[in-house]
């Protein structure tokens, strides 16, 4: 008889695994990249200090619950470089979805799971600014490492990353109009072009 | 003039030195040691698949925005591993919690510092629950990896460990009741002495 504490546990010894995934964001020393999992911490960690910046309504710990989990999928499906083409990227994380927050006894599970799914959609507040921060740390890492994962892309141009980190505008006006000074930096150094 | 938007993301940049923190406990799959930062994110994630294991009245989302931050200092402090002397640990920790938290906008340092204090005092329902947690984690780990940690540490009996996991009675009966049949199987695998 497996108890509802054995699923679970099933659960939190399958997420180590999001430990080996690596992202294209580097480390802001450089040294190596970010894993998912530090990603993950990372961004949920800034939804607590940046929490100012959502908009009226927005339920803080809904977004941080969200970013806990929107990456875990990733454990099977692997890291979608931002600025790559996705394939049958979806349809690898569905799967992975239902595998891994099967894992949970069923309630825990399909509430997870609906959260994952929230996020995923982007349509209501809280999903609409987790997204935000979750596309607004990447632009971080790259114009304070000299270009970090933009610069390993050849011919991006800043309307490309402009276009891929637009949900930034519809999660937090504070971060976009930030976003935007950043991007212009990128092109004045020469990280992306014009 | 720098903004409150200025002030925090310079907290939010400072934190990703938890990435370089690196803890003794291995990865399940024994390729390295966790970093900090991974810790931290699995620990809170976890509060979110064991929530049903939180004595009544304890809030998740509280616990979670402990967990997020409780290693932070780390970044200045180093870790301390669990089964080792602490020496002049906590004056170092509460020194990088006045730098660190002091990097904020004054009325969210001024929260996340009081949250971090909670933790660290161990005595709110919530921060019992956090402590507990934080402390299981690391038996999962130490018991899945072929002794992990403790096989490091020579002469380590379980005595020793059941003291130092001890806050985990005090913060979910359910998982204390489970760490006991982990550091049993500790004994009888020979990962400890008895």
């Amino acid at each position: 008889m497996v108890s509802g504490l054995d699923e679970a546990l099933t659960f939190v010894l399958e997420l180590d695994r999001l430990k080996s995934v690596e992202r294209r964001t580097p480390l802001l020393d450089g040294s190596r990249c970010e894993t998912d999992a530090e990603h993950s911490w990372h961004v949920a960690t800034a939804a607590l200090a940046l929490a100012d910046y959502a908009p009226a309504g927005v339920s803080l710990p809904r977004v941080i619950a969200m970013l806990l989990i929107h990456d875990i999928v990733e454990i099977d499906a692997g890291d979608t470089p931002l600025y790559e083409e996705h394939g049958d990227q979806e349809d690898r994380e569905q799967r992975a979805a239902d595998r891994l927050f099967g894992l949970l006894p069923q309630a825990r599970g399909a509430e997870l799971r609906a959260l994952w799914d929230e996020f995923e959609a982007g349509e209501s507040a809280d999903a609409r600014f987790a997204r935000a921060l979750d596309r607004f740390m990447p632009l971080l890492h790259d114009i304070r490492t000299g270009g970090g994962s933009w610069t390993r892309t050849p011919g991006l141009t800043v309307g490309a990353v402009r276009a891929r980190v637009s949900v930034i505008e519809r999660g937090s006006p504070e971060l976009w109009a930030y976003a935007q000074r950043v991007l212009d930096e990128a092109v004045e150094r020469g990280y992306l072009l014009a």
